[in-house]
């Protein structure tokens, strides 16, 4: 598969639910080939689950070298015997918080149009690409416009979602607040795919909204931006339910999962130039929003 | 600017020219500021020019930070002694070849659509992404063709030009001798913008013909391809004059200047992916103008 997410989405139910479908067949503990793109042997991790109807087997990701190794091994008739010590466990749950900022807008202060990310990362590496450097640039969007002293007519305001990786309670924290404040979202933007050079945007919006803003497209262009499709969003806003307009920024996705999750999710892989564009695409697409509304 | 491409056009006249220019106000010497896109301190190299009736006067470049380090002296009033010493040199020509594979066709033997790049490299580095990795996506557009048992109905040529980044020998000495045969080159696809991630096609031909091309988007897309613009080709195929179709292959440019012309340019800065993905779609445009011709 092309799309790297889609590959991945397909692959990754084998460390997901890998320990429950071993242990139902008698298995004392998985482990299971990292699902990256990259040939390196840095272990690629992730959520999975137990059941409790059954056993709750150690379960870890290896690195593809260690991976082909061990296939090597079994394919020359080898009998392996492997030593598993982890020190993994289960902690209580912590208190945790959103943070969030805004302009209030001129015109139209209870139309909100939310931009984000989550500021929480897996344990490997620095969260850089998933999801730090998504939330600088939804930080970033606010920051310019003040910077060129402009004043949004509606208001633009940046969340920067808590525990996305494990249980999305930022977001539904989110959501349930401003359901019962009752507040009227226009739009919300998410980056949470990497801060690869920019390519499009993914929209869930009636077919109106979209046609919209894909009159637009001639602007954000000038980014890098190539289309609007329908379809898709972002693991927190999506459950903004108000929103006229859900929007995932979406980067080039050809090396995303060689960092995601991983210990090669560190700063010095985020371009500069690239992570700029897009915060400048998401900032052109936030002030249309604000000022020419999106139905 | 966002185009790399636009932006270096704009910039390095600096470089080209700097020697005349300084030499003709008085000039002992220069130094320009790399033209990169880069902040390191790998200088950015690459042609520079004299003129006969102007002293020619030692000229360099210069890495980003040794730049900005003289600038900064100079902002504090400090007055600045360079030596510099310098190893290069002009040597006489040399005999070099272009290097040509063909898989003739079955139907339209005569119809000629060329797939190249360029197999020289200016000095520093490995010359990887300008242009060995464009190179060996040329050969391996002739190679997925055979590896699939496909016989085109037109001739596949692949050609390796040689002196690219001097005088364009090997381009001229090509269409010269083609002219000479009076051979029928309905296309030629250059792949000489590094190999990062596929975004398009710049095509030199026809607006019939871009219409046609056009159309082929929904297969291309697969491979990342987002649009066929009319406008620009390659610095060797732009001499086949008879070409029905001069197509450049346009990858993401965000990098490339990070590798051009510098030590930067090594193998180990080629993503494999996104490679593959930029010779898939060159496959399967030769394949869609051998099978279906293109007028």
């Amino acid at each position: 598969l092309v799309n790297t997410f889609a590959a991945y989405g397909k692959a990754v139910g084998q460390r997901v639910k890998g320990a429950i479908e071993a242990a139902g067949a008698g298995a004392i503990g998985t482990m299971v080939r990292s699902v990256t793109s990259l040939n390196d042997n840095t272990p690629h991790t992730g959520v999975m689950y137990y059941q409790d109807s059954i056993p709750k087997i150690p379960s870890v990701a290896l690195g593809i070298q260690d991976a082909e190794f061990l296939s090597r091994l079994i394919d020359d008739g080898e009998e392996i015997v492997v030593n598993l010590d982890l020190s993994c466990q289960n902690h209580e749950k912590a208190l945790s918080y959103n943070i969030i900022g805004e302009i209030r807008g001129s015109e139209f202060p209870e139309e909100i149009i939310v931009v984000g990310g989550h500021f929480d990362a897996w344990d490997k590496g620095q969260g850089a690409h998933d999801d730090g450097a998504g939330c600088m640039q939804a930080i970033e969007v606010l920051s310019i416009i003040k910077q060129l002293n402009l004043q949004p007519k509606r208001t633009i305001r940046c969340v920067l979602f808590t525990d996305e990786e494990q249980w999305q309670a930022g977001a539904k924290a989110y959501a349930a607040r401003s359901d019962s404040l009752k507040e009227n979202h226009i739009a919300a933007i998410e980056s949470d795919r990497g801060v690869l050079t920019p390519r499009g945007f993914n929209v869930t919006a009636d077919s109106t909204v979209i046609d919209r803003m894909q009159k637009w497209l001639p602007i954000l262009r000038r980014t890098g931006i190539d289309w609007i499709r329908e379809g898709g969003s972002g693991p927190d806003i999506r459950r903004i339910k108000d929103a006229h307009a859900l929007i995932g920024y979406v980067p080039d996705n050809q090396r995303y999962f060689d960092y995601h999750h991983s210990a090669n999710d560190t700063f010095d892989q985020v371009h500069a130039r690239e992570m700029e564009l897009g915060t400048a695409a998401m900032t052109i697409l936030t002030w249309l929003v604000s000022e020419e509304g999106i139905e």
